[in-house]
């Protein structure tokens, strides 16, 4: 006999979702119904949820990989609602943060230290379900609404593939929990991962947006002693302060910032918006620089996140001050006008507040 | 009382020189004089010499850093004929191998695994000595002829600063021994030092010169399974077996290869030759592909070459087959064209045969 078992299991919900029917027009409050959870996925109540970048960027987007109508959001964390079959990582209740990258666990990839990048479900901006690419929300009219980045948090209810499904401690306030599930993760994941930030060292980050203080964190929490920000925004210093930053840099009265010659990183931790390439003359690496890429700033997301988790519980890792707003769900397309005006960090979204 | 003293030392030495007075025209032997070392620099009998691709792109340039007379060559071996002062880590006899590469042994760059590139001797291509950028040949009418790249080979006798001298076990063979003052060196360090090649890996490089070849033979050390060499010339896949290449593309009959997207790294050794920039795409290299820059290979001159020393006198480390062709002193112009005709991959040149 299964106790507790609540009364929605197996069933479609009809929950509210801020949808978006057009492209880069505000998102719409409607009715949709969320349908059960297919073998390895996971239904989650969504407790909060946060706008990141590349929500707005492929929102914005007219043509393929953007499609409409569609729910976005993909930084989030909620708790388990219900479980398809074969699911065993995580039962109902459990406080867990989805993310758009999966972690199979049997790959080569995930099966090696060197790499965060899944190749059992490789990388795609596909708008539905990881394994069968179809979504689990319509609209009233019967319509398909589509996924986006394997999470689609814009909604009270949504499923996630389990390989996208992070577990983690129940004693973190749920909003902090939020911002691991991307952009500080990604930020810290960088200084920590990729460029292996030793004591002493400095690091020069340029962009100070959400994910560019994070890495002044992740450098912060590893040692660096000079912790440069470099940004046209000359306000995001003493945001940054709190993260680590020692000095900033303004472009526009600055000439150029160079990595060290003989061993100096680059990490690359976005896409250029239009796709434009990098251009870097053979010369100015032959002395050993490096130029690193990086999706999620090389965090495991199933073993990391909990490791970051700790480390906030622990009072080492600062997240509060990424929380520059907070608004209720039917609200959210005040978030989309903050983070474009370039006003908030992080833009806290509550599903029920 | 000093025993055994050489009568040249402390004195001119005048000696045969193959001189290039017009850019891409055949080098002219000549008698030159070579002034007694300064201090911190070194005077060497050069026992062979080989041609180097770089010296050919030096010897073709009409235009600075291309400069006139000048005395090409930076690919040899030699025994000390005298000392400067100060000079405290090699004497009179020993079997030297003088490289364009300083180690200065004091700098960050030197104190630091992380670099092979000395700042206390910036890398530049500067036509003269390390510390006061004078040369020490003129010829018979006490022009100036100018140095190159710390070395200045094509000559019986040549002094370079002691940073760039790195003693070796005189049971190799001087000729062997040539081969690791650059090319060999190079190609070997990439895969051991810079790609630091694992166990099992695939390795795939493009362009099987000398250094690409000698890139196969240190993965093939560093135990590779799959070594794929890449060039339009055919007749290279045969040359290059012997140095562990398994297999054979060229580019004009098949599609693209590409590093693992994970944590593929793609190590660039050289120049292209007229600065043009390499472009890369950020969505190629997101999901944790690097490339990195390297001079030299990452290769330590003073403590790296001897290990490589040590692994070709214990036969693990092959270098005979780098040497197809081996010419007089006097035949010099054939080793560019043989190098030009793609006909040989090192030529040694034989300063006394």
């Amino acid at each position: 006999m299964e106790e507790n078992r609540n009364t929605t299991a197996g069933l479609p919900i009809k929950c509210k979702a801020a949808v978006c029917r057009v492209a880069g027009e505000p998102l719409v409050i409607e009715e949709v119904e969320v349908a059960p959870p297919k073998a390895w996925e996971v239904r989650i109540k969504i407790i909060c949820t946060s706008l990141c970048h590349s929500d707005v960027t492929f929102w914005q987007m007219k043509e393929f990989p953007g499609v409409f109508p569609r729910v976005f959001g993909h930084e989030a964390v909620g708790t388990v609602e219900s479980v398809g079959e074969n699911v065993e990582t995580v039962k109902e209740g459990d406080l867990v943060v989805p993310t758009f990258m999966p972690e199979c666990g049997d790959c080569p990839d995930c099966n090696s230290s060197k790499s965060n990048v899944c190749s059992g479900f490789p990388f795609k901006v596909f708008p539905g379900m990881l394994r069968d690419e179809t979504s689990r929300m319509k609209d009233s009219k019967g319509e398909v609404i589509h996924n986006f980045l394997n999470v689609s948090s814009f909604i009270e209810y949504t499923v996630v593939d389990v390989a996208s499904i992070v577990k983690v401690d129940p004693a973190i306030a749920p909003e902090k929990a939020c911002l691991l599930s991307c952009g500080a993760s990604t930020g810290v994941g960088a200084a920590w991962k990729v460029a292996g930030v030793e004591l002493g060292s400095t690091v020069a980050i340029f962009g100070l947006g959400a994910v560019g203080l994070a890495v002044a964190e992740g450098a912060r929490l590893q040692g660096a002693s000079k912790i440069i920000g470099v940004d046209l925004n000359p306000n995001k210093f003493e945001m940054g302060k709190v993260f680590g930053l020692t000095d900033f840099v303004n472009p526009k009265e600055c000439g150029d910032k160079r990595v060290s010659e003989g061993w100096g990183k680059t990490i690359i931790l976005g896409v250029e918006m239009h796709g434009a390439p990098i251009s870097i003359s053979t010369l100015e690496i032959l002395k050993g620089r490096s130029i690193v890429g990086s999706l999620f700033g090389g965090i495991k997301t199933k073993s990391d996140i909990p490791i970051l988790v700790k480390r906030y519980l622990d009072k080492e890792l600062h997240l509060d001050p990424f929380i520059t707003h907070e608004i209720s769900f039917t609200d959210i397309n005040k978030a989309f006008d903050l983070l474009l005006q370039g006003k908030s960090l992080r833009c806290i979204i509550w599903m029920e507040k």
